[in-house]
């Protein structure tokens, strides 16, 4: 089972194919990892083969690093992994929570935070002279940092700030594991199908456009007028939510809005319709609207309406690309973990101002133009 | 473990979800399913949720059934399953082959062969009156009894003989799902990835051009000058072998030969390049030659060349959507099932002239019209 | 104005720019060339650029060419050109019919037919001893000389029967120019534009998928089931003629038969609706049932309906890839005319027995592999 | 011939055609154009179908309009049909610039500018306190009047400012207009062929997306590393100029800057290869360095090189779309006049403070949210 998703995990390829494949991350570290080398790393991530990696190559460089997982998306057999690495992992899979105080227990230089909840209860706590500052990997851990009253005294660079991480992981990653994780849970075939995409974010889009190009039928529900119109020259059906709904037969939502289908949507969805989540909490949908469930196997749970129209919903409307794929390509991942270290590396270095700040311009430029080369072949 | 494929199997759907997206089956049944009242029906097939939704529907219609399965293929949930419904299944998923004497030995009225071992040792062992005929699935199986010399005193329908077919499962269900595999297997990125696609019959193409909507560069490698004519005009890049190779990083071998890669093309491939298999067989590629295995996982092989360079093989070669997917999608099983259920009732009714034969156009005609039908929601 | 099309021809690029372009017929003369020399040979094809090139060669190889047009396509431009390099042409422009007796009178030795009234004139005026044999490029040309009782007595291969040149031509070369002719006709926008294309055969298909690869949102009308079921698995939507007319802005006609839209279809279409043909004659549409035209201009004519409702037909409905573009694009007519002159010089070298019959294999062949050769710069 | 592109203009649907689809233009006209009755409005533009339907709506709505054209561009019929429109048209197409003076001459309340010389005249010859105020189409024109030390003292809104009409017009309209009049210039197919996209802004990205959706096989030349990225992820091949060269047939340059091609890379042109211009200016490539014209005709020069190889230019590497096609779509036009009108209403109304300023944010999401209503049907 997988931890908090009540379904099973798919087979992952291990650290070492993942490894294999993150030329970026490597040249990094050739590059500026002996800059770790003594340093205590508090971490908070996801820990799967992909994060997995760069702790390990934080520790061969002569980090200590102590670990704490997100509760819900912690892979038992990564954590073995790891602590035959010498990582120091603190993550129970049971657990309600990242393990905030064990990880900050090392008197950490540097932290690796995802979420904001490493970086706060520091904040809270108080650090010594050694603390250099961290980095945050999303979006949210930034603006709960940026909201403070008094800013951080020491550099916290924010990696998903900035158009390159968006694009490569929000457009192709979440778009082609989305419709992978949709073929995976359902077995169902895509072209000729009639779907519907709530939501043309950048999620949203990659989600049609991945549909569309296996030739499924796609109509897009969006009320921003200029997402919108932009979905009209992609040459989508651009329709109003409730008049697309009763013709509708994969549902997917992508808008990251609470309560985006109420109880007059609900009343419109077709008899059999299968309802997919691509945003990061499964809000869009109250599913007690749903009526009772019916049946449910591995991936979904039929729900029975009172006038007898059936919705099956995968995975309780998590998002399906991690519920029943493999999250981002490991490419993608390549990207974005060498950001992070490219950053902490310049904190380390302490050529950073304090102060909650995006990715260093030179930086995400580099990072940008080596993985142009890798994808390429062609060196800059 | 996945039977024979030693890497565990996908988490599939079950028999109820199938079910239920299977209208051209259930609306078969309605009309014709009153044939198999009261008759035993000998099957081979691969026993698993698709084709257990019509082995349940015949039980349910009335009939007595007798079912194995062939090796490798066998889910053992769906075995409990289908044992729950009244059906007779002999599959032993540790053995070697089909269990034909024991399905043989209701003494059937039909057969509803798979790969024409069942059909084959009817004849040997001779059939009384009440025999009615029988259909076969594959081509291979209407090849083997088509060149016998004595033809059958019976009808058999070959399924697979046919465009319709072959285009659903081939060209759409096949790209679709060994792409998909491809990304269970790997989770490595298809967009801006560089493959190179042996063989552009109907699967070779479905996977080149899936590949290329997903955003990867794509080259195609095809000898016949009419197929190698119809990729270009597609905008593939096509090329020899040889000259497409070295730059490979996803191999894709669809053409369905023997040894299409012996020691000079193996002396070509690059560092890291990962091989997967679309075909029935893997003989495209002698794997002794790869070089030792230096490492392995749920899904590869990562063989070590004397010159240091690696090759990563996935599933053995084998069919990457079989063995890292879910096989056909259910809609397509829904037809090629239909085909299938329709011919037998036209068997049953007594209608067909003895000899192998193709399905009979009018059943084929209605079932794609039911097909579009079903797909557009316009009744015709 | 072009002749009888009552619009301005589109400028068009020259024979020595067309000449630059047709590597495979300049291969072909290099090849069998010589055989023509001295020969004498009566032509009947469209006069335009394309077909000059071929002309040209086969004077400079030594032949005497009489040459006679299609009425309403002979280019003033072409026929000057022409003359000027020896070829002996009868087109007058303002004629009814091409000048059959007048080409027939050189006493030719091989005829190259468009249509077949050049090799019906012959067989009834008959011919002497010198007499080889002729080319047909059309299929209704093959047609006709297949249905006389007695069957020619001397080789006529038609060009047109297989599908190499049909593919080339017809899926990509009309699909490329409907679309570049519907464009300069209107001066409308593709994405986002709301299309149906009524007939799904080679031609419709190619047009349908070119206006959805310009991001409109193509419907696809098709009675045949089997060519419908292709359109939904390529992620169509397809409808009814009823259904699908209510709701277009462009509608495309494509079926190649007569009266497709009788007075109930022309009370659906919309306010608006553009009309353009692609099928080889107007028929599809009594344009008198449109009411009268209110305006008219280059490419179009507006017809108003009593109920004020008004639509425009492009071009009078005829091939608008001829009416307002240049036809087949240069490399198209590159392979059919090498099949052409090939199975022309193999009748000249006496090689083929009499009857009418396809180009033989060897030449079909060996002209698709050099198209291969020649679009991917990679000799085999 | 086309004033001032030695080459015959394309024939255009004439203004009562383009008016027909031009429904914001008339909504807007319907809501506010009684506020330009009794106005003299001064307007400089590209005098031709679409604009022309713009400047007869001013006139019939109560405005006295004094117009003079952008050199080069001006269609003769569409002045013909203007002055009968009681439109007061200054444009000598012989002439070499726009008669600033004459249209200053009237007295305007307002400017409708292009490129900022009628602004900018009006600034130095001052003016009464009648004026109001005035917009500027071009992002060129809005430059000149930001860099001036004296910032006006009335209104001027710039139209191309914002991503809304640069997304319609330049990657969708661009796109198809470029590839459109490609075929209409060369008569070449495009699946198969090989072309090669010399940057990846807007223009470039629409280009290169069309050129591939018709199936030819592209390759992106980009240095800027983000562009690069996405041309990566968007499935292109990317590489460095000097590698691409050699193996194009196409090539497309669309960078908007001065001597991209040298020497060096002139060089590196392959015998035979095509080149057409995407940008403003065709200042990429000096094409004294291609060697002497050896021969030309409507759309193209032939130079050869002293090493024999030839390279054709198309229409002297001026904007393709412009010179062998019609230029913008008209929907998209009806998009970038409503902007204008929409603005130009709004100076009239009194409501802007002075200034050089961006359209007002209410203005251009209502002309989004209208767009996509005339594009869908929907109504919001």
């Amino acid at each position: 089972m997988h931890p908090a998703l009540d379904h099973p995990a798919l087979p992952a390829p291990g650290v070492d194919w993942v490894a294999g494949h993150m030329p970026l991350l490597h040249d990094a570290f050739a590059e500026v990892g002996h800059l770790f080398d003594g340093l205590r790393i508090a971490i908070c991530l996801h820990i799967e083969p992909k994060t997995a990696v760069m702790c390990r190559l934080l520790v061969r460089y002569g980090a200590t690093v102590a670990l704490t997982g997100s509760p819900g998306s912690t892979r038992p057999d990564t954590v073995t992994a790891l602590v035959a690495e010498g990582v120091n992992v603190h993550a129970d899979v049971d657990d309600e929570g990242p393990q905030i105080d064990r990880v900050l227990a090392i008197e950490p230089h540097l932290l690796l935070d995802n979420g904001g909840d490493l970086t706060t209860a520091l904040l809270r706590r108080g650090h010594g002279d050694h603390f250099l500052g961290g980095t945050e990997e999303t979006t949210t851990g930034g603006h709960v940092l940026r909201a403070r009253q008094t800013p951080p005294d020491f550099p916290v660079v924010v990696i998903n700030d900035g158009e390159l991480k968006l694009m490569v992981e929000n457009r192709y990653g979440v778009g082609q594991s989305v419709v992978q994780g949709f073929m995976n849970a359902t077995n169902l075939m895509l072209p000729g199908s009639r779907a519907t995409v709530v939501g043309y974010g950048p999620c949203g889009r990659g989600v049609a456009q991945t549909l569309r190009q296996l030739s499924a039928r796609v109509t897009v529900v969006e009320i921003d007028p200029y997402r919108a119109l932009e979905a009209v020259m992609e040459g989508f059906e651009v329709s109003p939510l409730a008049a697309a709904l009763p013709a509708t037969s994969l549902l997917f939502l992508a808008t990251g809005a609470r309560d985006v289908l109420g109880e007059a949507e609900v009343a419109l969805l077709p008899d059999g319709v299968v309802v997919a989540g691509v945003s990061h909490f499964p809000h869009e949908l109250d599913q007690a609207l749903l009526g009772p469930v019916e049946s449910s196997a591995a991936y979904h749970r039929v729900h029975r309406r009172p006038d007898g129209r059936r919705v099956a919903v995968l995975a309780g409307a998590r998002m399906i690309n991690l519920a029943a794929a493999l999250g981002n390509p490991i490419e993608a991942m390549d990207l974005g973990l060498t950001l992070q270290v490219r950053s902490l590396a310049a904190v380390a270095a302490g050529g950073l101002a304090p102060g909650v700040q995006p990715v260093p311009s030179d930086i995400d430029r580099a990072v940008a133009t080596a993985f142009v080369a890798a994808r390429t072949g062609v060196r800059a």
